[in-house]
């Protein structure tokens, strides 16, 4: 654990905050053979990682794999595989596999539909903390939403530190992810649902309509949602701030939103 | 870490849940001369540990340290001083120095009244995981609350993971550490303030008027607020729940409430 605490932290090569927590996941898969099965057994992968420049058939396999099922591929260097390895034998690539299964956003829909309920879905932009997402989940399933979606990349998947701190919404509140977060508020919003997205300079939330079927963006603390999907929401609902720091930690942010269309609902 | 880690826990002995990140805080003060000296230089010791059965001369002038600043002392083996324990120099005895300095109640107070406003202040009653205080003071200082309140015993102090946890709000929020939240309710009530208690048997927080000089009282996850805390509030609070998990998570949910007081102040 150490190592990987002190390893971890900033990766500059790919832009986004390494999970420190993904090697305590218990899913990680090693070598050529492990990894090729576990594409062709249907497991999901959250993520590959491949060593720079290696590219023999055996790999070449094994990217096709992931072409179908459209698994984010990172190319790193030994260093890091080394890292990501817990045997040592990683003969060149790396799997993290999803602790729990993914879910579609259709049965996110349907979940709404079952309930004769408004659908009421979380949108996470770039969540990267395994406790924040674990605890928006929690809060998902409590606040009677139908499903959370998370992006493929730029964002932690369904680790086990992550339905850890679910505290077992995961096996009850559905999470599906997606490869464009805007692509599918696009075609969520031709099913009639409505968007808001959390931002700081957007309207204070009590003053907002949030009934109806709605979707809450929410983004990571750092970023916020990021300028496309922002652009696709149909309004910004900022939390009133009165105090000297710069942001809420993001899991209680989502809280506090979801909490308020909770409110406009029963209201 | 890794040992931390596996061998904390629950620490039976005492019926708490160990804090792991006790050692990461940067502020373990070991040996007798070095303990002795931290309370005479005046700064405060969050939490002492001595050997079973310790004591010779140099402890007992330690114990009377303690006593003048009112430090929770727990005796425990020499297998738990040695976790503890960073340079394995402890002769005995381990004392945890808070990170950052403790406000008292009455400055917290007396923000409220340099503000002109009423009293809000939030007290969490044995919040033990670092990340949640950190993320509840936070809350805190966004919300406008005037403070936090913390009891001395079965809950984690201002270590150095609970000031980064807080996003830096640890430097504008005052936070108060009592050892008798109840009685620290009843002087408070005194001076005019009420207090809310969040209970998830408690009334919807949508039905109680929040308005006017507030105390919120927040428990940890597993046992909610202690019955001799509750007892003394004036209301009971409950988030309206419809999932099928238990409970959010605590800091989730000292903001949707701390939130809702603030919705029903700008009302």
């Amino acid at each position: 654990m150490e190592k990987t605490k002190k390893q971890g932290g900033k990766n500059r090569e790919c832009g986004f905050e390494e999970n420190s927590e993904e090697r305590d996941s218990g899913n990680i898969i090693e070598g050529r053979h492990g990894v090729t099965e576990a594409f062709r057994s249907g497991r999901t992968i959250d993520k590959l990682y491949i060593l720079e420049g290696c590219q023999d058939g055996p790999i070449l396999t094994i990217k096709r794999e992931a072409k179908k099922q459209d698994t984010i591929i990172k190319y790193v260097t030994k260093e890091r595989l080394g890292q990501l390895s817990e045997t040592g034998k990683h003969q060149g690539v790396v799997a993290v596999a999803a602790a729990y299964t993914y879910a579609t956003v259709e049965e996110i829909l349907d979940r709404a539909r079952q309930r004769q309920e408004q659908p009421f879905i979380l949108l996470l932009d770039g969540i990267e903390d395994p406790h924040n997402l674990g605890a928006i989940i929690r809060t998902a399933n409590l606040a009677g939403a139908h499903g959370v979606i998370i992006p493929k990349n730029r964002a932690v998947g369904l680790t086990a530190a992550v339905a850890r701190a679910s505290a077992g919404a995961v096996n009850y509140t559905p999470v599906a992810k997606v490869t464009n977060l805007s692509k599918t508020i696009e075609d969520l919003k031709k099913e009639g649902m409505w968007f808001v997205c959390a931002d700081m300079g957007g309207t204070s939330m009590y003053k907002l309509d949030l009934k109806g079927p709605m979707g809450l963006v929410v983004g990571s603390e750092g970023q916020g949602v990021s300028r496309l999907v922002r652009e696709k929401c149909d309004m910004t609902a900022a939390i009133p701030m009165r105090g000297d720091i710069d942001s809420l930690n993001a899991s209680v942010a989502a809280g506090i939103l979801a909490y308020e269309i909770v409110r406009q609902r029963l209201g």
